[in-house]
């Protein structure tokens, strides 16, 4: 068989993952209706649906930046990368969900630390993404130290995860200021560093 | 004329079917509203239509990873393929559909027999694509055990949707037993080996 | 300036143009709702929505199909194309409704004609935009019958639409004819022959 | 470490922001939902809600165009860029909702001032976005004439949304013939001349 047959194509995966998220990133609006009255407090009454879209914009934001820094490492793509980023894309999609989840309860603890699980569960399988990537590049000189800095990442991000997917039942608030520090280390990837 | 306006381009056909697929995948999603209570039975009353998405979610995947390999197959694009594809599209622009009719009638058996019947269409036209993909390279060398493989690969799904289509109306869970066979059958393509 | 700079990218002008035909393709689906009884006479009930989304599928996926011929022609894109493009997309994304529109109303001699003006509309906007590729290309030898040709055809289609148009104020069935024959005309597009 | 693993791909950029923009100019159709009756005064009923899906398509429109020469100046692409980007994303996220919004309160002072804002927010992250692009392509001889006239427009666009924003509140339809100066000055992008 020609070696053309023999691999995946990594930019099919980037186009169908950007399809993904670049929906996801945005039917969100779909739950924004006009209000039919001119006054400001109808327009104000609003601010809860917006602060859920913002921050969910804000959150698959993160990830697809992360997604594409990523993606940058890979040099092939193997069934297993494609299987752990489609278990990733379907956690994304969930955001929105929990995100209103949240905000609909005014932060309760039960709903808080459903979302905290399922940061766990994005997080996590960002983490098989990389060590998919890993496992095709493992031999290679200089990736080792990549590997190293970003596997330390990956491990706390997730500890940290747990731990306020936990502390979301006792004190929500405590849990999304754990939620917004991830999120603030990776604003920018540190994978292209 | 020149060369290049003699054939349909493979890389925009890839493309517009990740568009397709990446919407099917995700406008699910809009289905699942989050709860305004923070009780727990709140979040687990919504369990079958979370059910309904990730099955959707994974059949929908599950088709994109082979579409993806058969399109690998492909060194040319003719108006045959594209309108196979179409089909193909279409038919899995119905899955979200589909599952969600046999989950609200809560596996009964004439929805199952339909959820059969457009598994069937499924898999009847991913095979016009790669017959149709088939066709443009069956002289070259190397092809026909491919060709061979697939082909066999193909009828037998057939064959087993058929008949799962048929025994759903006798016994419905026997029918997605033989559905999440198929399934796992294609989890990886073997297109590519 | 640099020359990469003086001129739009096509193939950001197509991967625009799938996005766009692919959302509009598929969110129609969203229309269709899985009914919760088991019953074969409440799918049967959904018969004119399915039709509904099958006609419109059809008629979109041609244009998407004649859409990439065209622009397999295209050799630069000016800001022209890109408006005449914009039009056409924004035409199409209103076939669903008008598709609904006819369904709805049984056919009415009324909304057939409006209908008919929007398939004119979808026409003039698809020559609009051969005509900017034809300006940029005007000059070049053997692009003269090729155009000549594709004038015929669109000149011959837009005539055709405006007397479906009238002809469906007097008799709706007659002028549904009409669209079909051009839709069996596009399917397989002749720009690339 | 690889150059290539060193920088984001302006490719992916271009494609997400497609993506991206290709469903927010398309869901919009979702609002129009065909009227039941074949009479000609339902259709014309709905003629706000087309007004609204035409300017918000054309204003959207707009942005992609500029968006395209925008990143055909872009050289390479940093983490500023991309969340100078995604904040433009976000901002043309809500213009149907802000369309929609001034539409459904007949053009009311408050709403115009709002929407007003909005367009100061996207002109404001498109300033951002060509600002990240030009520190990168600070130093290259020949780019700052292109610079000088770019940041020369958006000053002026900037400037005269935030009047617009101020004089809605006292007359609406003065602010709206200001947009839509705007608006035409766009049309056609500059920044490839």
């Amino acid at each position: 068989m020609a070696e053309g047959e023999s691999t995946f194509s990594k930019g099919r995966v980037e186009a169908f993952s950007d399809g993904v998220i670049a929906v996801i990133i945005t039917i969100m609006v779909l739950d924004l209706k006009a209000p039919a009255s001119a006054e400001p407090e109808a327009l104000a009454r609003l601010w809860p649906a917006f602060a859920i879209y913002v921050v969910s914009f804000a959150f698959v934001a993160i990830y697809w930046i992360n997604h594409h820094a990523l993606f940058a490492l890979a040099k092939s793509v193997d069934a297993g990368l494609i299987w752990a980023n489609n278990l990733l894309l379907m956690c994304l999609s969930l955001i929105p969900f929990a995100t209103a989840y949240v905000a609909e309860t005014d932060l309760a603890p039960f709903p808080t630390a459903v979302y905290g699980a399922l940061q766990f569960a994005c997080g996590a399988s960002f983490f098989l993404s990389f060590e998919a990537i890993a496992r095709a590049r493992g031999a290679e000189a200089g990736f080792a130290s990549i590997a190293k800095g970003q596997r330390r990442k990956n491990v706390f991000s997730l500890a940290v995860y747990a731990a306020a997917t936990v502390l979301a039942l006792f004190s929500p608030f405590a849990a999304i200021g754990l939620f917004a520090l991830i999120g603030v280390i990776y604003v920018v990837p540190t994978l292209l560093r």
